[in-house]
């Protein structure tokens, strides 16, 4: 189940309003199929584990990080019915739909077409690979990254606005392989007006990745970009499931404020600024015991000099 | 070496002057004797290793954080006699003394008596252990650690100046740990006025160990405090060779700008505050280039759900 997690993060940022599912098919202790959601949504997963596997897939197992559409649809068969045709002994899932035309009727009708059906595998983790999705179905917006770098006593640029460089250049290609994973990017017009960013995936064969821009505020931008006039506007952006939020500081604290953040990106260069710009403005924050306990650590590791730490919101 | 500059450990912030040296003595493989520079600097760790071994040390190891004394005092004999009298098979050394009076004549001495000597064991950890002394006798002033307590987005305080508590109990129990290992702590007379903090060691057992107050500027603090006008003037601070500074802002900046830190100490809780206090005031940093390259990270590890990093100056 985690290599199939691992294969529905390669359809992150690309699928639009549909999940990034994985999915492996294993017959006899060998893959004989692998799949994950296409760009734009289709194929689904499944569709493409079961194409490669062919007749293999009779009496294998099969691996789903969420459980297969039951619903159907203009654009193809549901995943159920593929499923039940290639007749495999097993479907493992590790979370079931969140959408109320197939939850729990995807397993409930493979099961009662005689396969073995378990479910709740690595959920967590399958929760969060594809929490772009389950934040858009449950909040009705996109999931939310706010992204900082950072020297160790917080500033994001020196007290003149520079900032190249505070990261070094790992941790700078870790910040646009983040970006390649989302559907849109999003600074606020103090940034545009200031920095002018690209905002674009700089990284060999990765180019063709960028996210779509997208500017809170009004600000000269090219044609291609969005604009919203407010944080809670994101839910409006269409095919919108991952959205980076890159700053600045009243940009970064508009969207705390609006508790619109879920995952906190950030990356800390061990250099003293003194007296730069903070990272973070005002959040009407009353005291400091509301602070506490709500984000909770995923990771931390070293990125070339650099550190990267990265928070998810408390459950 | 290892367990010999642990001990070393138990003296730092408590010898004045002297080094904070660590010796254990070895006999087949039993550890005989354990010795650390006394409270005051005397008595020194292997006069009270060989003390303890006795007869024992005749053709022993005898492992010493620093090289023994080979310089006439009249708080009694040198180490170098004690230990060549003790006739011990081997001394090996971590580091040589840097005082001109002992330097490479207390391990010379124990050469030609016979004793086989080995010098450079260890020699960065042991260094690093003893800095205080090493920063005194270099740089004429004490070995300076600033510590930091911050939100993830670098805040020491709310904008109103509330700080308690940004950190957990585990980390302000570190905190106070560290202030028993320095001879002398030191804040701002900003901070004085807003917090009259106490700055005694608050942990059960060594509420003894508190170090010496100290002031940056005019504030009306009690009379065993001491009064500096500038961070320069640590220099003549009394038997001081360990320094913290607990800040505020403007102090951090100030010994940042005079290059006098050579240690942070960050404690850092999971919360964002957004556009509270920043760490650290202007230190008039000229360009991003100039910031880097110079704090390397020792340690980092959790401290409950906060995290404390260690830098220390770059080589």
């Amino acid at each position: 189940m985690a290599a199939a997690i691992a294969l529905s993060e390669r359809g992150r940022g690309r699928t639009g309003d549909n999940p990034n599912v994985g999915c492996i098919i294993v017959k006899d202790g060998i893959i004989v199929g692998r799949g994950w959601t296409q760009p734009g949504g289709r194929p689904h997963a499944e569709a493409m584990a079961l194409e490669q596997a062919g007749k293999a897939t009779k009496g294998a197992d099969i691996y789903c990080t969420m459980e297969p559409c039951a619903h159907e649809s203009k654009r193809g068969p549901t995943c159920v019915d593929l499923v039940k045709e290639a007749a495999p002994a097993r479907v493992i899932v590790a979370t079931l739909d969140i959408d109320e035309r197939t939850r729990r009727q995807g397993i409930d009708r493979l099961g009662e077409s005689g396969i073995s059906v378990s479910v709740g595998v690595l959920e967590q983790q399958a929760h969060r690979a594809m929490a772009g999705f389950f934040t858009r179905m449950e909040k009705g917006r996109p999931h939310v990254t706010l992204k900082l770098a950072m020297s160790l006593d917080g500033c994001i640029a020196m007290a003149d606005g520079t900032s190249k460089w505070i990261t070094g250049k790992r941790a700078r290609a870790h910040a646009h392989l983040e970006r390649a994973r989302c559907d849109a990017i999003l600074v606020g017009a103090g940034t545009v007006v200031a920095d002018n960013p690209g905002l674009d995936v700089r990284l060999t064969g990765l180019e063709g990745r960028s996210p779509q821009p997208v500017v809170l505020g009004k600000a000269e931008v090219a044609d291609h970009w969005t604009e919203i006039s407010e944080p809670e506007a994101i839910a409006e952006l269409d095919q919108t499931s991952w959205l980076l939020v890159e700053g600045g500081a009243a940009t970064a604290a508009s969207f705390l404020k609006a508790d619109l953040v879920d995952r906190l990106l950030l990356y800390r260069a061990p250099i003293m600024i003194g007296g730069g710009l903070q990272a973070i403005g005002d959040i009407g924050l009353g005291s400091l015991d509301v602070a506490h306990g709500q984000w909770v650590r995923l990771d931390r590791r070293d990125l070339g000099q650099d550190m990267l730490e990265l928070y998810e919101r408390a459950a």
